[in-house]
């Protein structure tokens, strides 16, 4: 592994949490250098002045966001940006040949007229958002494979979506029963300042959110209708829970075929996710926890069939900053770059 | 207040979380005086040898569960007991004119065939079994008060059901549709040595369990028949969440008429709930969180309606102690003995 | 309880979690009538604006904070406001003939200097400053019994010297030895939003912070010295401990006579403490959780020896938000007004 | 990396929390395979019986305890037992030419009356025990490097150890004022059904346990005594902290040289550690929070001198896990095997 060129990535917005796990796992990525870091409100400082427990091991220093100087020097950039940045300046980067990874809402949206409808921003770059292709791996491997840029999904879409496409893809499931009761770990909701993320505020407490009108709903039914060639229209619940890290995601929806039973079933994911090594289908009567995929890229799902009501169950679970969120924008570059697919990402999480 | 007599009252089984908020909650109750705690395993110790915390300023020890002697000594007794053991108990109670609250699942089920399937114990009392009243006042507020045994319910059913009744009751949801999607604290799992509890396994995770055959699902399913006038099969989904206490119970259905809008049902819940202080309706677009109910008494419910799924979406929120235990044992107490419904109680919980 | 007045009383400064304790504690209490809520910044709006569980239950509005409105409607004000703001009020409360009860740190030095050194703030009202009490009623009974003004404790003096005051004022131990490491829930960050104190930054994790130049240090200080009648220079290390609600305060001491056991110095504590009833010296061997105090007024203290060292170590266990504020002030004000101290105060915690 | 042989290693006792993480950390080791899992309860039972979200990932089963095995499979073995179990197992494996590294206390001390005093077991291996080298690589590398067996520090000593060593070793400081006041995660509890280790019980709590007389005593004092070359008492307090992972130890010393600023004793720390990657000296005036060190092998050490009191106050914070455990017990294979000392081991925590 000597004579070979690493290559040279940066991260515009690397501040965040989402941007703080790349920084973490692209240090220990064994064919990527980390090159750039880019941030609007941090430029000029070291990484040390945001986090000092990693600035005293990565000695970067947070540039100015200049599309000519990320150009210049990177050929892989991650936008780790609040939504409707990452539309001004990913048209510049992959102009000049980079290939781009987008971890905001900004290029999900092949159509986007449903993008302006729930993010309410007008959008130029109508031409480029339909080249992106949807960042999750287990559904689009091929496409991503062929893409120079990529619209990463957003956490909860990712748990839903892993949970819910075997029974889509292969007409299982009366489509519009379906319901995603999603939970989720309160780093998703970011590291601001808000009174509701206060531990006095979210530890032993849990409430709904957004409640019918949550911005990942519009993109849990692009790919579902995608998956069920017709479409289809969710109920998507979110939920803060009292811990960091993690999603769980509840799935319920009608079956067909009210004679399928729940291992029927497991032999169909099994199936469906045989070139999947980041999805574990667990073993019948066994439902996952969060924390079992905490620290790792890995989606544990868990699959129930209640004879009483000829419902399926589905639970999955997630970390939701990493396959949630870094770890699958890793994993689209590696399967972008003809890598081994999970290269440079961790097996085993965190646990206890 | 002086020249009124205090009812002595008594607790078997005062050793478990449900056990110790009873105490909590009876010794500062107005009207009545804790002259018993009885227990079979920690019989001879004293409270402190429980709880050194409460030891200090209640002095009382744990007999030996002696019917002669409670019922020679209390006219109130409460049973906080594991299943399958108050129906050994409640009959002699009753003989001898002493009122009965039961926490455990046994004086649940009025058709005890549904008790032996769920529960697995063949019952000999069923006579008193069909005495008993369910004791959530909300909904049968008038049978608890000429009651002598009340079978207090479970802290799932009690979240799900007050979120739900309104709807089954009126006829405006389709039964077969609901689904509950429940979210408990670990003390709901007892003060019990296992390891799925200890902090470091449920701490910062998630995970469902019992999915499809857990034995709230026929607590429920008797009465949300019983408001629908119809059989009622019901989806419920327990989760163990990691804090101490709460249960959310987050609930969907299918709307019959689906231009019905938040506002409707929320007046439809209010009113329905006008006699109620115990329940608190939110106000439009506000979910509650299971903090504001944490030491009180209260439910607090949360409604929506999604018009793109004409589905109606109800979180309830309770602390499973109190409005889900203790409290609502008490609450039943109050009425069979014609006091205030809220005597004892304290209105607001513990927030933050 | 018919024929009596209940004193009315107002808040200035009810939107921090000091001030929902007061409001949620003087609601229940017996004697008094809350009558006015006070804020600048919330002004307008309702209780249920900050807090919509409280709202739907307690029907009062945030009224601008004028002193001649509150002196024409309140006989005892309680100052729940940052540093610095009471000192412009109190004086004009004062003169008009109210009782006042002060959170903040303006009226816990009777020597401005110090206040000035360690806050920075010039004072006006030296005299006044003079005539306040320090609201620590084990320690300052008497005089808070004939005070107008009490200058309510910290949350950490309070479970600091609760813990010394034995020690000090006997003579037991070498003052200069004395070592608080203290650790607090993050609800003593206040209601801000502040990143350190999110959930996703402050749970799971520990730190120290402001180590040797903490502001309570010369809090404690000052009183340490009135008990060991000379100057005395302490060690106090504030940590921020993952949970909502507590402070447990470990104390360290030589002991001048290295013979003293354990048992002895539980009984010189008891002797103390007699005529406290907020205080509960541990059996031998037992350390208070912070748990068990939590939701009540209780200071639990457990005394250990080290005869190998010849050290004394107290661990003395509040709520931070109620002896550790609220409770306190409320304490305070039954010893102002002539009633029983504990009333209106919860005898026994939220446990578990 | 292709025509190297990877060294064959076993670990004894796989199925508490320190094996597991050896176990996780193991399997992404380059130069080791994992070929070995014993145990005595769980033998016969798949890795995935006991944690089913690694089983999915490592195929290897828990066989039974047999030293001719061991030997016959292993070059390297860790010992992860319950104390006095070690030192029946590591003589026959020596004696065969394994090198062992035990996590247990059995060979953290040279002499073996301390050992019996504390611990309570007599042993009949005093000479496996006197070729035992304490296995903190920042104190004892070049024994280390030397040695066939190695006991592994405690999680306390290794937190308490590394923010002392330079104090004591360059004689900075009086010995005998020397207090550490630690605080760990309950994961440190174990592995087991432990009421006090519940989440209902201790999350949102805090207390101090075993004070003056914890196992861990004796084995720090060992060590501060070899550094400061005189025998040395130390005060030391464990608290249980409501969360899974991390210790921060606090620690007091009165300084010899009341001149000495914090800046002087930061120098000095660096250049004590400058060989050491492993530990990281933080910028004057930051204290290092647990949370940055969960996940990692490294101890980051904050320090403090409070020139009004002429004390140092250092704290340290390690997961417990990870260099309190499985991360030093690799670290020292890493060193006696002569291969890089960080080999294998996570530089970056998992924050947040």
């Amino acid at each position: 592994m000597n004579n070979f060129r690493r290559i040279p990535v940066g991260i515009v917005g690397a501040s965040g949490y989402g941007g703080v796990q790349l920084v973490r796992l692209l240090m220990d990525h064994p064919q990527i250098e980390l090159v750039y870091l880019g941030g609007e409100s941090s430029a000029g400082k070291t990484f040390a002045d945001l986090y000092p427990h990693i600035g005293s091991i990565l000695n970067l220093s947070i540039e100015a966001v200049d599309t000519e100087l990320i150009t210049s020097r990177c050929e892989v950039v991650f936008l780790s940006l609040p939504n409707g940045l990452a539309c001004d300046i990913a048209p510049k980067l992959l102009e000049k040949g980079c290939k781009v990874l987008d971890l905001s809402a900004d290029y999900r949206f092949t159509d986007l007229t449903t993008y302006t409808t729930w993010y309410g921003t007008q959008r130029s770059d109508r031409l480029t958002a339909q080249k992106a292709v949807y960042g999750l791996p287990e559904l689009y491997r091929d496409k991503i494979a062929e893409s120079s840029l990529v619209g990463c999904p957003g956490c909860y879409p990712t748990a839903s979506l892993l949970a819910l496409a075997p029974l889509l893809k292969q007409g299982l499931v009366v489509p519009e029963t379906a319901i995603i009761d999603a939970k989720s770990g309160t780093s998703g909701g970011g590291r601001q300042g808000k009174i509701n993320l206060l531990l006095a505020e979210a530890d032993n407490s849990l409430a709904a959110y957004n409640i019918a009108c949550h911005r990942h709903t519009p993109e849990i039914e692009q790919i579902c209708s995608d998956l069920a060639r017709q479409e289809v229209r969710i109920q998507f619940t979110p939920h803060l829970i009292p811990m960091v890290r993690g999603i769980l995601a509840t799935v319920y929806a009608n079956l067909r075929d009210p004679g399928l039973v729940r291992d029927d079933l497991r032999t169909i994911y099994t199936a469906f996710y045989r070139n999947s090594s980041w999805v574990k289908i667990c073993d019948s009567g066994v439902y996952p926890q969060t924390k079992w995929a905490c620290g790792s890229n890995t989606c544990y799902i868990g699959i129930e069939v209640d004879p009483r009501t000829s419902r399926v169950i589905v639970t999955s679970a997630i970390d939701n900053l990493i396959k949630g969120q870094a770890g699958q924008a890793i994993q689209c570059m590696n399967i972008m770059m003809g890598w081994d697919e999970s290269l440079g990402l961790p097996k085993l999480g965190f646990y206890p």
